[in-house]
């Protein structure tokens, strides 16, 4: 199973393509695709999709996640988020990857392990799952929490299914 | 110039293709991409792109236009407009079309001479103004009047420049 974790975000999408090895977890590739302001949001959306597909064409992953859905945003600012989510979603379904939301409170319990990790902690967890000596940058480690989120996930689910 | 007019939604996405001929409006083709609800948001969006993707092989329009961000809306349907909304700005993207956004006020005006037309009154117009007998369906009407107004801005914006 290599996991996409996509964060996504009109201004930076953060992606972050993880593979397990060994029990470990294995960072293939983490990023964030940044968008110019002053170019036009339907460029600034073409980016993003040419930017995902090309991660996806390098490191085929076998499945997507993604933050679900959160609503304490004005209705402009979700419209906004919206459109770069859509723009993610889209892509990953034109790869046929199956796409999982995880709402950030399940994401900071699962990685985190509770609820009440701030964002700079977060981000030192992650890059410390994934053995790496320096945080990564903000929307990259998001994008890494989500898939790490996956992994948790799907591994408890294959155990039930073996129950 | 050939318009392409988009009115988007998650479950049904207007669009129409217009076109001026010896000063009259020419409708080339509308019509509504519907999506199902028992379908992951994913694949709904994928239905759209695709659709939408197949209108301009079919019709080669020149240039775009879309409703502009509406904020009276909840953040959660503000985020699933976006979604949809943010596929058809990134296919007219991709197919180096230019988006101009313009409000439901300005479109209600432009087409409806007032601000204060109500739903049914603006499909009658738009469906006379293009020449048709029947009313077009409420989504294609509204995508057309969209398109409409697009025509009569660019004209203006014509008029403007040779002054």
């Amino acid at each position: 199973m290599i996991v996409l974790g996509i964060d996504p975000g009109s201004q930076a999408t953060g992606f972050s393509v993880l593979h397990k090895e060994k029990g470990r977890f294995k960072l293939i590739e983490a990023g964030i695709i940044r968008t110019n302001s002053k170019n036009s949001i339907p460029k600034r959306l073409c980016k993003i999709h040419k930017e995902l597909q090309e991660v996806i064409d390098k490191h085929k992953p076998t499945t997507g996640a993604i933050e679900a859905i959160f609503a304490g945003k004005s209705a402009e600012s979700a419209l906004r988020l919206g459109q770069a989510r859509g723009v993610a979603l889209l892509v990953m379904a034109q790869n046929d990857l199956d796409v999982t939301p995880y709402n950030p409170m399940t994401v900071k319990k699962s990685v985190g392990g509770h609820g009440k990790a701030g964002k700079k902690e977060m981000i030192r967890i992650v890059s410390r799952l994934l053995g790496l000596e320096k945080d990564l940058p903000s929307d990259a480690a998001d994008a890494s929490a989500i898939a790490i989120t996956h992994f948790m996930h799907a591994s408890f689910q294959r155990k039930l299914r073996k129950l």
